[in-house]
């Protein structure tokens, strides 16, 4: 089973935006045992978009688009797909209301222009966007399926999964594939790849490893494709189990698990509550946790202490500590993580303080370094990491290298 | 003057990397004034990449290719060129002189394999890749103009920058297109739309307008393709200069500027300093000022107060507020503010305080609903904010609504 991808707008033809839809709707789409085999992007032009469309059709019996649906007069997808499947606009009324709501719970004007989006061809099957004014469209042609939906990647997120996917699997009648995921972290993917090889060459033809890298975990696929599902899903169990017991403390959970979700759960099984304190990461390690939902179940606050003062005064930080070693040093890490554990009034605390850069390197402390402490009912630990000279890159990864210290202090011991 | 690219590789279309490759190329391209039309993607198959190549010469002069050029059996995109072209593939000296040196200095084995990458169609030009061991290539075939270069990130982005837009420029003899970009904060793209319609209207024709909506801001792109580079220069000055005027305190900056930006210059330029205060963006906001290089220069800390403990202790929220209003109040969103103004010894502070999602909505404070306060030296105010229904959009949006806010602040007083 295959399927096109077109993808919509000047800005991402002249490279004013990244494409990340496609790879979105590719992984999605692959998920459910469907290949993406040619992708095309074109701009805001009537007669680039009929091209693509007919070319697409012609290639698969799936096409998917993403853009060109805002309210504004550049965005034209929807009257080109409407004059090529020879149909006129007509008022789609569940999303005139819902339009018009959104806009008045958001104190926006209810204009022409929006009302604009509960225009629909009326051939097209209206696919309801929950977090947006465009709608989705399906359009079944010449037996074959075209689906249009909005550029915003949440909204066009939130519809493949909601919406295209499950009509996907019935409408082709899709052959089921499992899939199942393993979070790692802790080992790179080529020392992974290394520990691991024996028991990948003793895995069964039909079971396909894959590697997924990213910069929070590393996590690894299996993939069966032309087996009963109870067959696969029992032999992926066994397998996974014995790449467990290899892997050991850099095995961190399955499906879609992170290091910080692990990191609750632990906390949350034990009434456990967590603060952190924060220099270079600069808030974003804090935002790890309360980015999910539920987080307030044990996470009860941070310091951000980006100057020495805060340190000092919200923290207590020993102000000869910071002359002595340097705000980057284990010292200053060890009673940031004590502070904020005393002043939050939590149970355990992470504290980060290293260099994020471009600039503030030295030679004895070049940019990326980062020290990390741990405190606990038990007491204070801390280690130095590396991060990587890319600012954004850094306060990422040691973030995630901060979490992953609390997560193995709490998988070995076993309580409060 | 238009141009196409094509990328190449299986890992691309099933999604799981991102092509972030097109993007660069377009950018260079079009700072010289090649617009790309048409951007592809195939996997590593022979007759696919035929079949982009043959369509892209025909859609436009200029062809950029990137990818399929490693070393292993995989990649085939050289021998498919040198068939198309009707070319033998021969031994470039230099290259497998370079490519010998880079194995020797890295300890690898100088293999059949990475010979072959010193293999090239005898008919293209060869661009020298100091990067890697993938050289470029530059074919000349029935007047068009066919680049291949490897998809390694870095090593494309300095083929792009050393070999191929110099000779693009020369060998086009191109005029130069000029784009320009506003960013807009705080007005929905409909509603910006319909405030700017008369001066869109009285656009000349040859200047193109286009929206790029992000949750962070609303940019505004003016594009000249037809004119000399200095009156399209002089034009666009002029035009945006009305539209600063038009859209008043929604104008934000130009070019790469930020919401965050644009108060961080403010903070600088007057010696003043800002903390935060954050319940439901739970570190969020203060990241979005901390992902920056030079935050320290104003930038002292915040207080994350997820829980009411954190918000009574830490900050001197008073309880009594807290359980007659609500923590999810203008009473505390301002004593929010002001305690970690007070706390951190801050100039300025930004709070928020608001549910996130997706539980914990009442019928009078739906998910959504956040509250921001900015404490300034004469005061603190408090606004209402509603920032939808999906936590991570929510916290996005109350984020840079909270740091609007302050911008709104700081443009209106002169000083500290």
């Amino acid at each position: 089973m295959n399927c096109s991808i077109i993808t919509i707008g000047d800005e991402i033809l002249i490279g004013q935006i990244v494409d990340t839809n496609s790879a979105t709707i590719a992984q999605m789409l692959g998920e459910v045992g469907v290949r993406v085999v040619w992708r095309v992007t074109v701009g805001d032009g009537a007669e680039q978009i009929r091209s693509a469309v007919s070319e697409a059709m012609e290639r698969t019996p799936l096409v998917i688009i993403t853009g060109g649906l805002g309210p504004t007069k550049d965005d034209i997808t929807k009257t080109t797909l409407a004059e090529m499947f020879g149909s006129r606009l007509v008022r789609h009324e569940p999303t005139y209301r819902a339009v018009e709501q959104m806009m008045r719970s958001r104190g926006i004007e209810f204009n022409e222009l929006n009302q604009g989006q509960a225009l629909v061809p009326e051939c097209a099957e209206v696919l309801t966007n929950r977090n947006g004014t465009a709608p989705g469209m399906w359009f079944n042609s010449e037996g074959r399926v075209v689906v249009s939906l909005p550029g915003v990647p949440f909204e066009m997120e939130a519809l493949m999964r909601e919406e295209v996917v499950p009509r996907v699997k019935e409408h082709f009648a899709l052959r089921s594939v499992v899939h199942r995921t393993m979070i790692t972290f802790g080992l790179a993917e080529s020392m992974l790849a290394e520990r691991i090889a024996p028991w990948e060459e003793a895995l069964p033809e039909w079971l396909h490893l894959a590697y997924l890298p990213s910069p929070r975990q590393l996590r690894l696929r299996l993939s069966a494709y032309e087996v009963a599902a109870e067959v696969a899903e029992a032999e992926i169990d066994r397998r996974f189990a014995e790449l467990e017991v290899i892997l050991a403390d850099y095995f961190v959970g399955y499906g879609e698990q992170t290091v910080a979700g692990a990191v609750a759960e632990m906390l949350v099984a034990r009434g456990a509550t967590l603060a952190c304190a924060e220099s270079c990461t600069g808030g974003a390690l804090s935002s790890r946790f309360t980015a999910e939902a539920g987080a307030s179940a044990y996470f009860v606050g941070s310091v951000v202490s980006y100057s020495n003062d805060v340190k000092i005064n919200v923290l207590g930080v020993r102000a000869e500590d910071i002359a002595a070693h340097g705000a980057v040093s284990r010292e200053v890490a060890e009673q940031m993580a004590e502070g904020v554990r005393r002043v939050c009034g939590a149970d355990y605390a992470i504290a980060t303080t290293g260099i994020a850069g471009p600039d503030g390197g030295t030679p004895t402390k070049p940019v990326g370094t980062v020290w990390i402490a741990v405190a606990t009912p038990e007491g204070v630990t801390a280690q130095l990491y590396h991060g990587g000279k890319l600012r954004s890159v850094n306060i990422e990864r040691s973030s995630t290298a901060a979490i992953n210290m609390l997560r193995l202090v709490l998988t070995k011991s076993s309580g409060l």
